[in-house]
């Protein structure tokens, strides 16, 4: 039996919730969990704002654990092995975009939390293939947020081949964004921040940022026409596009992994004139993550975190419900 | 003095307008005009639709003449060479975006027929840099709309990379879309014609698309769910451009060269959950245009044209907007 948390309902409090998850399937293993973040797509995917969860519903995708067990067709993991676990709990592997190193954008790629059971337990299965090792380096405890938050602001700096000179913006320093700074100035890229916040103004500076940006002012927008080579939004809320759109250099890339719901009304003459593209990400895949990993333990790259007790998973989330979560918070097992 | 053909207010029908150009200028030619295509956004210039028409306003920027004059300064023609000149008619050579080669998105880049004057005319003048030979193997006769319409299909594969192993659609099968289905074909892609009109799916097959598929059939673009790696839009009006954002692979790009005068009302899961790109782009570089004119020297790519004589400009303009010209119009001088 698998001891989790799980909502009955939308939007109801996490309560103890014990399955059978069955035998182990050949290409799965099974993980001790010894934390898990929260994502606020826990939340979304809580509160069913996606339209596909399904009930009981256990959250968490930000998974650090030893393997207890593996499937007798397991190969690249084995049992004790320290290990992470994300957005995707497995993949069709079969696929020409699986083929192509593209797992994380597998059609048929299984999210851990939706049509299975999350992290919020004291055990998780998973493909094989969908669990990546944590590298020497990297502190186990800090981890599970690089997971899904890290990898979706790192996937598009390699995807992108983005290069070091580039002039960079992130929009948002936050959970994700504060990932983002952390990574693009380790890996060598003018940063700025594009906050509303004093407060986060000077914490982005001092997590790598090398200038700030209001975000909400029209006028500091204005100054940077034609600035930046790359904007990496990451959240969820209505902004003025075309203003952004108008802040990016030529051939500059504004990406989108913030799950905004309201359409982008863009003007095609803001793409046209500069060769500008507009873009949007998911997570990234396994090897993309192993290669994350790699990259925060030689620059010492870590997200910012508050720890919660596995059992304080209520109050964790109200915390992240009232926007106070700093940066990120981690629930940890006994 | 120049004799050129000018409309002196919004919409006017063109009439004959001499001017003195002055003396030429040490990096520019005066370039015979042997013939000159007509672009659709010659007339949305004359109609003022994007506001920024000069009157008197000499139109024409798919320029073909002899070098009849030269600065002294210019190194790269000499007179008597046969050339063509497009959108742009010079740049300002000295800004990051113009030293790293992409002339075109210079910020100070000159149109020709703005804030200068065009080439309906016998002659036209030209900075010698935006000025490029005509190779052997090119028609002069119908090579005028390579400088703007064939350019601004033919840049983005060059931009983007675009590998012959893509499977790309081109939306509308007009001035611009026909020179794409042409390019595409030689450049070894699938080729897809996207239109509503029967006539145009059959020509579409002649000129190189492997299929057609009809742009106004919801079913159709169902169908085509994840297919394409590139859609290439050469229309200026409103489709629904999220049922072509499903149309596109992961990794799959929608990319605009119509001026459609409406926003994009891009939903932005559409982007995230394939890692899809919107974008657009302008005309090329001369080095761009120049690599144009060699692949289409070697696999005989010519524009399919119609030749008026140059005192019949307002009958040319007058088909144009009925949207009759089969593909696209050449003016001759006599």
């Amino acid at each position: 039996m698998i001891k989790a948390y799980a909502a009955q309902s939308s939007g109801a409090p996490l309560e103890p919730f014990e399955f059978d998850p069955g035998p182990l399937a050949g290409d799965e293993v099974e993980i001790d969990v010894e934390s898990c973040g929260l994502c606020h797509s826990d939340i979304s995917m809580l509160d069913n704002e996606w339209g596909f969860t399904q009930y009981p519903f256990v959250p968490g995708h930000e998974v650090i654990g030893k393997i207890s067990a593996a499937g007798d067709k397991v190969t690249n993991l084995h049992v004790g092995q320290l290990v992470g676990l994300g957005w995707h709990s497995g993949y069709c592997n079969e696929c020409q975009t699986c083929n192509n190193g593209d797992h994380n954008l597998c059609a048929s790629a299984q999210p851990t939390i939706a049509g299975h059971r999350g992290g919020f337990a004291d055990k998780v299965r998973a493909q094989a293939k969908a669990v990546v090792p944590i590298p020497d380096g990297v502190n186990p405890d800090t981890a599970g947020p690089l997971f899904c938050g890290g990898i979706t602001v790192f996937n598009p700096l390699v995807q992108f081949d983005i290069p070091p000179t580039a002039k960079v913006g992130v929009v948002g320093i936050g959970g994700l964004g504060h990932m983002a700074v952390k990574f693009l100035n380790a890996w060598g890229c003018e940063v700025t921040a594009f906050t509303s916040s004093e407060a986060k103004r000077a914490e982005a500076i001092e997590m790598g940022a090398h200038k700030t940006l209001n975000s909400r002012s029209d006028s500091e927008l204005e100054a940077s026409a034609g600035y930046f080579d790359l904007i990496l939004s990451t959240v969820n809320v209505k902004l003025d596009w075309n203003a952004y759109l108008n802040t990016l250099a030529p051939k500059g890339r504004l990406h989108m992994v913030g799950a905004t719901l309201e359409p982008l009304d863009l003007g095609v003459f803001g793409l046209i004139g500069a060769q500008r593209s507009v873009s949007g990400s998911p997570v990234g895949s396994p090897a993309t993550i192993k290669t994350m990993l790699d990259f925060a333990a030689l620059h010492g790259i870590e997200p910012e975190t508050e720890t919660f007790a596995m059992s304080e998973i209520n109050d964790a989330i109200a915390r992240l419900r009232e926007g106070k979560a700093h940066y990120r918070i981690v629930l940890k097992n006994s």
